[in-house]
Parts: structure tokens; C-alpha cells; sequence
């Protein structure tokens, strides 16, 4: 950081019947952070002290009432790592025994309750600027409808709350970073929802929020520019108009006029080989049309570099909102929470993104 | 191979100007080929000759007239290995002097009929029973076209020759083997390709050609069956209807009777963890609904196994023929030819598969 700025970070601990607690406290135990933000767990003060029992980790909870609080130094011979800053929502009782009560593994209306009122308030929080970026641990869909939230998700709320219209995900992995112009839909919807406005404002998207996370910035000699490709949307990129239209239609003038607009962008090119160079170094993003055109080179990329029985860590940010979002890349995990067996490395990377984007906030 | 039985094998060289003869002709400098099969190269001996001298293999040319020709045994200290049977079709003069003239790297209609010739005239053979399986060395498609034979490639004269009207191509790349229900058309209109009984035909096809490539045959422990994964159409394979009918409409239904016809066949399965589940040993082939949906792994498995400046070898196999023949998975690659720098890897594995595909034609 260049500036030495500490930046508040928000990390909401998740659905507490995941991993989400565990791996967040793991991560907070990373003295390394410290040094470039101030993170302020948003949770239940029960949930944090069950998982700080069951992680045995070296941790000390301080509760503050106010993001603002975290910043009043610590007393005597405490260090900044050791102290966990909790905001303490007190909406769950004691694991098992108190009123409301969670269990790891069991889905819940108390738990999904919490788990949505955790990213209301830092959703808030970041809204008023009282929180540079938010952090979040996964949450689990069913309980948060269980609890009368109803949105697929994360991305669904987050839109929601801060009133956001234009938004795309950058999905991390490895070397591998995509951006959707289309998520959730059959494929027969996904063609028609590739329209140039849309394919042009998720390469805008994408170069901005490369920018935050440091592409260009750090990468001088590429002209100080994110390099972004664009993936076309049939096979060979439609081969000329061979095979489909959408690259003509929708694709190509989108690539122009970002182009026009200043921005390192190359496409549509063919879908089955644009991967392989954005992972030989040619790019630093991919546009994918479609989800599993991003999903399956993600999915194999962790796999690859993971090993059969593992795979790499990899986050998620929300690009397009007023506020700053990163996410881990992995879900609540119920069949391993309570058992001290989750890889904090998601979350570390998470928070990494978080402060990099709040540092890179206002680049153009 | 269990009964000794050497399978003769019709090697077409592919166009002239491209690395065809080079990798052939190393390929058959292979001793271990020479236990289970009598190789025979169909091309021009302008063109071997040329290759041999670029190449500086210790091999020498026996020019047959027949296949059968190829297996009286030789005179004298002269081994298999070392004598190459050439089938020459005396289509070309020598290299840039010659009558019609050629050369490395250069598009020409004189090229491209050869190349098409060699092909047909191993088809033929095929059919007639005089050799047991071709293997093809790369072609180029703008020289075919220039002399007149108006295909897209090798599968469809294939294809058209052998009046063969369902087949499908099985792409096999380190541990990933895709056969794809469509291939070159636009994914709007590949989802009205896909229907029910186009999806079981693949699945059959793959059926049969996964047992003729050993697999079930080989692993007795999965009780004799190739194990197949279907993969969805739409992203999560629709989630139960959510995105799209595809699913529904035709693939449930074609997995549900070909696993009533006893294939062992899994689907439809989320196509963005297919392949990590295939890769992982689950299966031993994924049926792919689109192009880029079974290209996008493939190319990557290649260039992650391959490495940045590398690639590993794959091969491809034309199913639903009346005849065996398994492929290069490279192209004439003009820019390498004549240089002496292309590997035969590929053009081995396509080799060892035509022969045990052959061994295994009749199994059910």
C-alpha cells in the first residue's frame, strides 16, 4: 500500500452452522494483514467463542459497538493480531444449549436469520462509510428463504440493499479470472440476453474492477491497462458468422466501443482456446458469455492445480456496486463445520482483494 | 494383444506441405508397434523420401503394391522395424523440381489431391477388408477444396464414402475422453440438435468405442463397462427445469434407456464439474452436449499437462463407422514442416488405439 492507509474491512462470519466463522478467525490469525487493514468480524459473540474453542486458536475477542471503535488502540501489551474486533450482533444463544440455538451442520431459520442480518448490517455499514469493503463468509440459501430473505444469494442481496441495476461477478482462480455477462439462465435465454449494451458494460466492469484489484496498476509495462479478452459465444467465435450471430450482433460492436473508450480489450475469440491463453499469460480477464463457459475452466483450473482429492483457493468480488464486496469461493460446507478441518486460504485471499480494492478504489 | 493376431494398418501421410510424413514416418520407428500390428504407409515415395532425409531416420522404403504385399516376410538381416511398407500412390514429383511439384508449408490443389486421394484410397481398402483400421495424418481443408473435393474434413469424407449417416468423434486428451452430441453450429441451434434420439445414438456410440479402446474390457473391477457421464445442456443441467428443457425433453430420457439397454451411464450431470469428476476417475467419458462445452477442458487439460510453451498429445477416434479410424488430434501445422522439430506422440497413440480397436471390433 502506498499510502499507509489501514482500511476497515467488514468480514461477515457466515452462516454459523458452516465453516464460515472458522475460516474467518483462521484468517485473522495472519499477522500479515494487519500491517494494510483494520477487519471487524460482523457476528455472534457465542459463535465466535464456540469456534475459538473448537479451532484452539491464539485469539482474544474484543467487542466493539461501532466499526470506529476497532481503531482506538489496544491497551497494555496487546497486539492487533490476537484481538479479534466483533461487532456482536447477539442474535444466537450458546451452540445447543441457548435461546435461539444453531448446531454445526443443521440448517436453520435462526442461523439463516443471522447470517442475512450479518450482511444487511455490513451492507450498511459500507453504505455510510463506515466500512471500506465488505468480506463475506458463505451463506446458505435455504436458511436465509427458511428465514423470509428471499434471494438466491450474496449477489442478490448486496444488489438489492445498495440498489444496483448493472453488476457482474469476477470469479477468481489460480491464474484463471472470469467475468459473466450471463449467470442463472437456460442457454436458449443466454442468447438473447447477449446484447452489446450489456457485453460492453461488463467489459467496462471487468477493466474497473481489474484496476482494483491491482492489474495494470502493478503491471506497468503493459502500458498500465488491464488486458481483458473477450470469449465469443459460439464455437470459433461463430467463424465469421458461420455458426450464429451473436458475435456479430452483440459481441463485436461491444469490443469496438470499448475500445473507442481507451480500454486493452481483444474478442470475441474462439471459446475453447481463450482460456488457455489467459492462462499463459496473455490476459488478465476473460468475458465469458455463458455460465459454464466460465465455470468449466474455473472448476478444472482448482482441480488441476489442487490435486485430485484438494483444490486451490479461489474469491469472488461483486463488480458494479457503490461499495466494495469480495467473497470466498467455496460454500458453508456443513458436512465439515465444527470439525477444525477448513482452509482458511479462501477467505485470506478474500480479504487480500478487499483491502487491494479499497486502496485502488478511485484509479481510473 | 491376446490372440497374436497383427492387425495391418492403413497410415494415410496427410497433406504433402504439412508435418504428416515426419511424424508418421517417426512413429514407425517405434520397435514396440511392430509386435501387435504390419504398418503400411499410404502416400507418395517422392514424399517419404524427402521426409527420410530431413528426418536422417534409420528407416528404408519397401513400396507394396497390395497390403497383403506387406507381410511376406523380409530377406535377409532386414528387420520390421526399419523397413517401412509404403503404398505409393505416385501422385507427386520430388519436392520443388518435380512433376506435379510440393513443398513444406505451401498451400497447393496438387497437395491437397493427394492428401484426398490417400484417404479415399485407404476408406477403400477398409471396406474391401484389406487392412483392419486407418490412421490419419493431418489434412488441410482449404487445399482439399482447392482440388475440388468439397469437405469440412476427415470425418466427413468418411463419413460420405462409407455412406455412414450417425457417427460421432471420440477426443481423447491425457485422461479426458469427450464424444460430443453436436459440434460446428451455433449453440442455439445445437440445443435443437440435441434431441432424445440423437443423445442415445452418442451414448451408444460411445459405448461401443470406449469397450473397442479397452476400457470395461480392461477394467474388470468396474464389472466389464465403460463408464459413461452425460453431461447437461444448460448450467447445474437445468437444476431440475429451472434453465431450460433440454434436460428434460431428450437427455433424461436417452440416459434412461440406454441404462435400461445396460450401458453404465451416469447424467445429466452439472457440466462444470463433469469433467473434474471424469478427470478424477469417475468415468471414462464424458458425452458433451456442445463444441466449446467438451473443447474448452480438453484444450486445457492439454496446455496444463503440456505446460505454457508445450501441449500434450491427444487423439481422436471416428465412431459409428463401418471401419476403424483413429486420428492425430494436431493439424498439418505448415509452419513446422520440413524443419524436423514435430513430435510423433500423437501420431504413436493414434496408432497403438487403431490396433487395439481392432483387436477389440467384435466385442459386445
Amino acid at each position: 500500500m502506498a499510502n499507509n492507509k489501514k482500511y476497515i474491512l467488514g468480514i461477515t462470519a457466515g452462516d454459523p452452522a458452516g465453516i464460515g466463522m472458522e475460516v474467518a478467525l483462521k484468517a485473522l490469525n495472519h499477522r500479515e494483514i494487519y500491517e494494510y487493514c483494520v477487519p471487524i468480524l460482523i457476528g455472534d459473540k457465542t459463535v465466535a467463542e464456540d469456534a475459538l474453542e473448537m479451532t484452539d486458536l491464539p485469539l482474544k475477542v474484543r467487542c466493539v459497538g461501532t466499526p470506529e471503535e476497532a481503531l482506538i488502540p489496544l491497551a497494555g501489551n496487546q497486539n492487533e493480531c490476537g484481538t479479534v474486533n466483533l461487532l456482536d450482533m447477539q442474535l444466537l444463544g450458546k451452540r445447543n444449549t441457548g435461546e435461539p440455538s444453531w448446531d454445526y451442520g443443521t440448517i436453520s431459520t435462526a442461523a439463516g436469520e443471522a447470517a442475512f442480518r450479518y450482511v444487511e448490517k455490513a451492507i450498511a455499514l459500507a453504505m455510510e462509510k463506515h466500512i471500506d469493503a465488505i468480506v463475506t463468509a458463505p451463506i446458505n440459501k435455504e436458511a436465509i428463504n427458511m428465514a423470509g430473505h428471499h434471494y438466491a444469494g450474496h449477489t442478490e442481496i448486496l444488489a438489492d440493499l445498495s440498489e444496483t441495476k448493472e453488476y457482474a461477478m469476477i470469479l477468481v482462480c489460480g491464474k484463471l479470472r472470469v467475468i459473466h455477462v450471463t449467470s442463472h439462465v437456460s442457454l436458449k435465454a443466454a442468447a438473447d440476453l447477449i446484447t452489446m449494451p450489456r457485453v460492453l458494460s461488463v467489459i467496462r466492469l471487468a477493466h474497473q474492477g481489474l484496476k482494483q484489484l491491482g492489474f495494470g496498476v502493478l503491471n506497468k509495462k503493459a502500458g498500465g491497462e488491464p488486458r481483458i479478452a473477450v470469449a465469443g459465444f459460439n464455437p470459433h467465435a461463430s467463424e465469421g458468422g458461420l455458426f450464429g450471430d451473436e458475435e456479430e450482433r452483440a459481441i463485436i460492436p461491444a469490443v469496438e466501443e470499448a475500445r473507442a473508450e481507451g480500454i486493452d480489450v481483444t474478442g470475441p475469440l474462439p471459446p475453447d482456446t481463450v482460456f488457455v491463453k489467459a492462462l499463459g499469460g496473455q490476459f488478465d480477464a476473460v468475458v465469458a458469455m455463458y455460465h459454464d463457459q466460465g465455470h468449466i475452466p474455473l472448476k478444472l483450473i482448482g482441480f488441476e492445480l489442487g490435486g485430485q482429492h484438494s483444490r486451490v483457493s479461489g474469491i469472488n468480488c461483486t463488480l458494479g456496486l457503490p461499495i466494495i464486496r469480495t467473497s470466498v469461493d467455496h460454500g458453508t460446507a456443513f458436512d465439515k463445520a465444527g470439525k477444525n478441518c477448513s482452509s482458511e486460504q479462501s477467505m485470506l485471499e478474500a480479504i487480500i482483494a478487499a483491502y487491494t480494492m479499497a486502496e485502488n478504489k478511485n484509479i481510473q
